[in-house]
């Protein structure tokens, strides 16, 4: 079914960049990475799936936090090998840390970070401290 | 200056990878990698500078083309270890290809890969068959 995974190209650890899009907004929401299984099952079951290299398995965006991604489009670069994803993020927010966006900080001109977005949910509500993000 | 290079996180390879955003239409452009130095210059240039890894070198973008990026807004994510650049992209192509967009394919319903944007220019006339692309 999914031709088009035999077209991409995974890099040496078996990963491909992607960037979640807001579809609506076009906002970037997030860079995560999938490898080949990541890529098939979102294209399979139409939410997003990612090799989370920190815990080193694959995940369903939004399985403990009930904030999935519906998947409305994948579009695919030049070379092959890196994906832009078109998603309707649930929930409102993408970054684990409670933002709508994990691009919450903008660089100012005197070369300072500035955060200009504000908190959705409060993490450690949804995930404890110590509780896996997702 | 650009003190928010110290809080950025290079990988082992020593490039963060980057979405290059229309400013404007907020169009996914590009997806490239920069090391310390191509941030760097980004900054404090205005333009896009890349690490090209194929040419393994450091490039401006649009140096051979014309076809630069003029730097509206620089975001970083929550780990810190990607970035999210809006620009003005000069010319109306961003892809070496001739295409608006790097991200000129989109995946169909039964997993083939469709062009859906029109080539700007013709690659060959640009660059030569042989050249360098940027």
């Amino acid at each position: 079914m999914a031709k088009f995974l035999d077209e991409l190209k995974f890099g040496d650890d078996g990963l491909i960049p992607v960037v979640i899009q807001d579809a609506q907004t076009g906002e970037v929401l997030t860079v995560a990475y999938m490898n080949r299984d990541a890529v098939r099952l979102t294209f399979e079951t139409g939410k997003t799936w990612f090799w989370r290299r920190r815990h080193q398995r694959l995940m369903m965006k939004g399985e403990h936090s009930g904030r999935v991604q519906l998947v409305r489009e994948i579009l695919v670069d030049c070379d092959a090998d890196a994906l832009v994803i078109k998603v309707e993020q649930v929930g409102g927010a993408a970054c684990h840390e409670g933002y709508p966006s994990c691009f919450f900080r903008k660089v100012n001109p005197d070369g300072s970070l500035e955060v200009f977005q504000e908190r959705v949910f409060d993490p450690n509500e949804v995930y404890g401290e110590k509780g896996e993000q997702g």
